[in-house]
């Protein structure tokens, strides 16, 4: 699955729920999440770190789709690298 | 560039940096662009959103790369809908 097929997925299976609730209710679910996913890279197995993360995508898809941007789009900013220096590696300071 | 891409480029980019600062300094980081994403989709252009929607996904995609994590492959969780009732719209109540 890639992350269109992701965004697609999450609108047909909770789109309506999740905009009925509104981008500030996602929002906070989504730190829920990220509180989830913290842990599980703390201490909290593969799988379960596998989980977190799914799940932490999913909600960021959902934000995604109710502010209707295009996440595949928007990660070309990384394409060449650091969108800052365009290096790869970052040649940043 | 998909999630794999997106993995890729990411540890090429940062990752040696990345790795020294530890799994904690990532997760800090990441909270750090979720919370420009959540204004970024309070009062932000398009532009704005597209931008932090891309930083959250690559401070994502670090932490998955430091416990190796294949983001692609976690996603399959949502592959057939909602992973608790397997339906698409979502039946939970």
């Amino acid at each position: 699955m890639d992350l269109a097929r992701l965004q697609a997925v999450i609108e047909q299976t909770y789109g309506e729920r999740d905009r009925a609730r509104g981008v500030p209710s996602t929002v906070a679910w989504l730190c829920e999440e990220l509180g989830e996913l913290a842990q599980a890279v703390r201490k909290g197995s593969a799988d379960e770190q596998r989980h977190e993360f799914a799940d932490v995508l999913a909600w960021v898809a959902s934000l995604a789709n109710q502010v209707g941007v295009d996440l595949t789009d928007a990660i070309e900013r990384y394409a060449a690298g650091c969108p800052r220096c365009s290096a790869m590696p970052c040649a940043c300071a």
